[in-house]
């Protein structure tokens, strides 16, 4: 067991306040890792308020974390002191069900283990749940660390181990590439990485965002084409064009105005998850055969492609670096939409 | 122009009426077509009753249709007299968007000119628009002709241009085949003919129908289970079960129970068009990277592919077959769901 400096809320309606956390002691395949950035996504923000159910308190949240190797277990054997590495929203999966077998440990029958406010052992984890990253450091098994390649800021990886996978994989897994129209609903901390990796795999990127104000941003990053969502001329002129839609708001959208920009055989795929169901008319999809898709996340081994992919082609997330004393107010602006494009906190300052 | 006997209704509450109707004359690429079966789709009584509006009186329904070439204009090439044959949905397209392209007609970016009230010119059509298969004839451009191979009934064909190809075009979309566990929600005209046509792919066939009343013949047309969604248990039992799960009823169904029966990268394919719009919650789309998709009948050339695999695994649908003067009972009882498990016409009562 060690301990590790933390920020953590105490109560749903709290603020964050500086806290000594209990790290498990190293397992044979464990590594501890030096966190030096984390990201904050908006589950964060869900999580540490409670506002899904289920919040273990203390609450320390964090799923982007970006750091060096500290030490490790005797036995692990792809990572050593001083390596760059990353944790995701992931730490632990049964290894055995179908979907672990397939690389995908996101969609783990018996469900994964998630990076913070999960369920462990007490053996594991003390408190009984994980802690994550607004940390100063972690313990994680190395199946579920990833490296880190040079070439690219560990402050800006820091989101893409969370945002960016969240792009990648639906963008891989419906075939984003040359020839492909490729439309991203929403230009906040997943969308603006959904444009800049489905502009390097080669597709042809509009946003679809609710005003013009981040144009001038969205074609700097690689989109070709910008449209606001409040002028109702976007939806007639934009009918049949998209083979792919990445819906990265979690807002209540009006999924049929959507659908009906769909291609014959086109996929909308939604990452946010609305608080309502969506209502979906049957003859919107069956008129060019089109589906709607969901997606989440993505597996460890595809969440390293992902990073050898952005180091690759120079793509971070675009950061605004905060100390731990701002989460608070770096929360209200997330809720707020003020955000470009994603917080990270520098945990020099924890 | 020619003329032929027909079954017609003049008004959206009336009843069928033997009539004349008028055939255009035969052009350089058509087929004259002597009907001998034409099967009794469920939107057949939609159309005739005016259901979904646009109807055109008087009426003559009928997209599933089987016969004999009678005559061909100088330059057909793919058909002589005495050829078995048939028509399905579809009797014309643009021929030049992408999905006419693809070879998938039916999602004509200009519109396809379907089998029966769809607007035409004057000159192509007495009276602007198609007049269907409730005929003694029917004359049709060769591309929208196809061949009805020998050793399949032409009264058992019939209900394959529709209720056959609507099945086999999303079972082979979304590779059924062997390995593959695939639901047929539905055990009526499209169902069990998605059952037989699904079990000769070699997948995995279960039946979710209303009540276990129609058991032994889902087994007997190959499927492997058989479950009655009337019973609770049945939707706890089979989560995360199925592959691909194809739903022919067109009732409002709770998708979101049916989306929990999938597993990793599932995908449900809706075919009847549910009067409102389906409530679909985001969370069992992302949970397993499920999809809710729409598909319509299939392309001429899938069409031509589905009879010959039909032929040659001895599939044909079950049908009952009644004379003219039986369309009124057997919309009602098509309405009823009391039908085993097609209706199809023996044109010589015409």
């Amino acid at each position: 067991m060690s301990t590790a400096a933390a920020y953590a809320m105490s109560a749903p309606d709290g603020s964050f306040e500086k806290v000594t956390v209990e790290r498990r002691a190293l397992g044979p395949d464990d590594v501890l890792i030096d966190i030096k950035y984390t990201g904050i996504c908006h589950s964060d923000i869900h999580t540490a308020r409670d506002e899904w159910g289920g919040a273990q308190y203390p609450c320390v949240p964090g799923h982007e974390i970006a750091g060096i190797v500290a030490a490790v277990g005797p036995e692990v054997r792809k990572y050593q002191v001083g390596d760059r590495v990353g944790v995701g929203c992931l730490v632990n999966s049964c290894g055995k069900c179908e979907p672990c077998l397939a690389g995908e440990e996101q969609y783990c029958a018996t469900g994964a283990t998630w990076t913070y406010n999960s369920p462990v052992a007490e053996s594991v984890q003390p408190g009984g749940y994980t802690i994550g990253g607004y940390s100063t450091q972690i313990v994680v098994g190395e199946s579920f660390v990833v490296a880190i390649p040079e070439g690219i800021g560990l402050d800006v990886a820091a989101p893409l181990l969370c945002a960016g996978i969240t792009l990648y994989s639906p963008l891989r897994h419906w075939n984003a590439g040359p020839g492909k129209k490729v439309a991203i609903i929403g230009m906040g901390g997943l969308g603006h990485v959904g444009v800049k990796i489905a502009a390097a795999l080669g597709a042809e990127v509009t946003v679809l965002s609710q005003s013009l104000r981040k144009r001038d941003d969205g074609l700097r990053m690689g989109a070709s084409h910008y449209y606001a969502t409040s002028d109702r001329e976007t939806f007639r002129q934009l009918r049949g064009r998209f083979d792919l839609i990445i819906n990265t708001v979690s807002a209540d959208l009006p999924i049929d105005h959507y659908l009906r920009l769909l291609a014959l055989d086109g996929t909308l795929v939604i990452l946010g998850l609305p608080e309502n169901p969506m209502r979906v008319t049957g003859r919107h999809l069956a008129a060019y055969r089109r589906s709607l898709a969901g997606s989440m996340i993505g597996g460890i081994a595809q969440t390293q492609e992902m990073l050898n992919f952005c180091a690759s082609h120079g793509i971070g997330a675009e950061i605004e670096l905060i100390s731990a004393d701002e989460i608070d107010s770096a929360y209200e602006r997330v809720v707020a939409s003020d955000v470009q494009y994603r917080f990270v906190i520098d945990t020099v300052s924890i």
